[in-house]
C-alpha cells in the first residue's frame, strides 16, 4: 500500500492519523481536500507533502474545465496560493510549487498545462523515490553491526512516499543484515514516533523500544545510544536544520554525549535561497494539540498551551547530511552547495 | 485542602491520579491501601511520600492489636518492609522508615510505639512543611523580576505536603510582588506537569504556559528561558541529583545555553549514604504508562516500550541547590555536608 498514489482523476493516500489503530486510505476527488489533508497531517512528512501538493495541484488544474485560458490561470494561480498556505515549514511544499510555476509558465493552452503538471507531479514523485533508496544506502554504510539508533518524529516510507530517510537509512542496514536496533521517542504532541515509527520499524522487522521524548538524554548517558539520526523539513545552506520540535535537544544531548547525530534528507529538503536557520518560518499549531490528546483533556480548563511545530538544530551539532550524493560533512556551507550544483 | 492529612484514625489525601479534572479526596483507612496509594502515584512527590509513609506506618500501628510485643515488632517490621518496596527511588521514604525504625527500637511496649510513631509522623509533616517554607524563601531571592521560569514534573504543595519545593520558589516570588511567568513542560508519561503543575500555578495567580518536554530547548535556545528549577527525589552527597526523567536533558540544555539551573529541595532529600549519583536506584515502571496516554492506546499492539521514572543529573550541570539552609554551590562535596551538619 502506497502513502501517495495518483489515480488518474483522483489521488488516494493513507490517513496517517488513523494509524496505528487503522490503516485506512481516503480518496482525494479534488484539490480542496488535499490542501485539507495536509493541513490535519494526513499525508506529513517533508517529502510526502511535496509529493501530495504536487499530484493535488495536477489534480486541481484537470478540473478547471470550460473557461478562457486567462481565467483557467487566474484560477490555477489560486489553487497554488492555497497550497502555499497550507504549511509553512517543510521546503518540499514550495519547491514543488516553483517547479509547477515554471510549467504554468512555459506551457500554452490548457490541456499542455494539465498534462506538463501531471507529468511534472509523476517526475517529482519519482524523484523522491530515487532520491530515498539512494540515501538510505549511503546512510547504512555509517551504521555499524550492533547499533543501536535513536530516532524521532517519523521519517519512513510514510513520510517520503517513498523509502523514508531516517527510517530508509535504518531499514536498509538492517537488510545488509545489521543486527540493530533502535529507540523510537514518541514524538509529542502528535506522536508520530509512537504512532508511525514504531508501526513501520516493526512491519519492517527491526526490533524497536518506545520511550518518552524525555528519556532520550537518559538513555545517551547511559551509553545505550549510539547513533542518532533524524529527518529533516528544511535546511539552511550552512546546514542548520529545521525538523520536528525536539530535534535540537537531541543535537545537543548528542554532542554532549560524543554520539554521532546524523540528518538524513534528500537534496529536495535543502533551500537554495536560505543561508541561515534562523530564517526558517517555524509553524505554530493550535494549542489544544498539547492540551488535548483524542477526546481526552490532559490540562486543566482554560490553560494557555505553545505549540511550536518544528524547532532548528544548528548546523554546529550535526556529525552529516545523508543525501542522495552522498553524505555531506562539515563545513556545509561549501558542502551542501556543492552537492546542489552537481544536481543542476 | 492539604494533600495529606492525619485524622487520629484514619489519613486523608487528595488523589493526584484525578487532578486536574476532578479534586477528589480518599479516606485511607489501613496502611495497605497508602502502599497502593503510594505505588499508583495517588500521592506523589519525595516530601510528600516521605509524609504519607509516615501516617501509614503509624496507622499500620495502630490497627494491631491483642498481641504480645514480640508479635506486634514483628508485624510492624512487614509493615515497613511493605512501605520500603513501594517506591525505589525517592530517598525521603527511606529516611522516614529510618526514623520510625529508632523509635521501634528505642520505645518500650506496644502503646508507647504507637504514640511515638503517630508524633514522629507529625513532626516529618512539620519538618517537610518548615523546610519547604523557609527554602523557597531563599530561592525566591534568586528570581529576578520579569522572569521566566521553566520547569519539570510538579514539585508543589502537592508534590511536598507543605509549601513546595520548585513551584514553592516560583509562588512565593511572585508573592513578593515579582513579574514572573512559567514555561511548564508536561511531562511525559504521567503528565504531572500538564494536570498538576499547571493547576497549581493557576490557583497561585502565577502565569504559566504549558509546552511538551520536547520544546523546553527550543525555547531555551530562543532566549526565552532565563532559568530553570525542578525538584529532586534523590541528591548524592556530591550533588548529583535524581528527578524525573527528563530532568538531566533540561541540565545539559540549561548549561548549553547559559541559563542557570536550580535544584529546589528540603535536605531531608539528600542521601548522606550516596557519595555519587550513578549509585541512585532508578525505578522502571510498566510500559502501558508509555505505550497508553490517558484511557487511549498510542502505540501499535505488541509495542514494545521502556519506563525509566528518573535519571540523575550530575552535579556540574546545576548552579545551585536550593534547600531549607540556603543555596548550595559548588564543589558540592563539601557544601552539601556541611549543611547536614549544621542540621545534625
Amino acid at each position: 500500500m502506497k502513502p501517495v498514489e495518483w489515480l488518474g482523476t483522483s489521488i488516494r493516500i493513507i490517513d496517517q492519523t488513523r494509524l496505528p489503530q487503522h490503516l485506512e486510505t481516503i480518496q482525494i476527488e479534488n484539490w480542496h481536500d488535499m490542501v485539507e489533508a495536509i493541513k490535519e497531517l494526513k499525508v506529513r512528512g517533508a517529502p510526502a507533502i511535496g509529493v501530495a501538493a504536487a499530484y493535488g495541484i495536477a489534480l486541481g488544474a484537470q478540473s478547471i474545465t470550460g473557461t478562457p485560458e486567462e481565467d483557467f490561470r487566474r484560477e490555477l494561480e489560486g489553487i497554488l496560493a492555497a497550497f502555499a498556505a497550507s504549511r509553512p515549514t517543510a521546503v518540499n511544499l514550495f519547491r514543488t510549487i516553483d517547479r509547477m510555476k515554471q510549467h504554468i509558465a512555459c506551457e500554452k493552452g490548457r490541456d499542455a498545462i494539465v498534462l506538463a503538471l501531471i507529468e511534472e507531479a509523476r517526475s517529482i514523485h519519482a524523484g523522491e523515490i530515487d532520491a530515498t533508496e539512494k540515501l538510505s544506502l549511503y546512510g547504512a554504510e555509517l551504521i555499524a553491526n550492533g547499533s543501536t539508533i535513536l530516532t524521532h518524529c517519523n521519517a519512513g516510507p510514510l513520510a517520503t512516499a517513498g523509502y523514508g530517510t531516517a527510517l530508509g537509512v535504518i531499514i536498509a542496514a538492517r537488510g545488509q543484515g545489521k543486527n540493530i536496533s533502535v529507540y523510537a521517542d514518541e514524538t509529542r504532541p502528535l506522536l508520530q514516533g509512537a504512532r508511525l515509527t514504531v508501526w513501520e520499524l516493526m512491519q519492517a522487522d527491526v526490533p524497536v523500544t518506545l520511550i518518552t521524548d524525555s528519556m532520550a538524554g537518559h538513555f545517551m548517558s547511559c551509553g545505550r545510544v549510539d547513533c542518532v539520526i533524524t529527518g529533516a523539513d528544511r535546511i539552511a545552506t550552512n546546514g542548520d536544520t529545521a525538523n520536528k520540535i525536539g530535534t535540537y535537544t537531541l543535537g545537543v544531548l548528542a554532542r554532549e554525549n560524543g554520539i554521532p547525530f546524523y540528518v538524513a534528507a534528500p537534496l529536495s529538503t535543502i533551500d537554495p535561497a536560505l543561508r541561515l536557520g534562523c530564517d526558517i518560518p517555524i509553524e505554530e499549531r493550535k494549542p489544544e494539540e498539547v492540551t488535548m490528546l483524542a477526546e481526552t483533556r490532559i490540562a486543566p480548563q482554560g490553560a494557555k498551551a505553545a505549540n511550536p511545530a518544528f524547532d532548528v538544530t544548528p548546523a554546529r551539532y550535526i556529525t552529516g547530511i545523508i543525501t542522495e550524493r552522498g553524505v555531506a560533512g562539515p563545513p556545509y556551507d561549501h558542502t551542501l552547495p556543492a552537492l546542489l550544483k552537481e544536481v543542476q
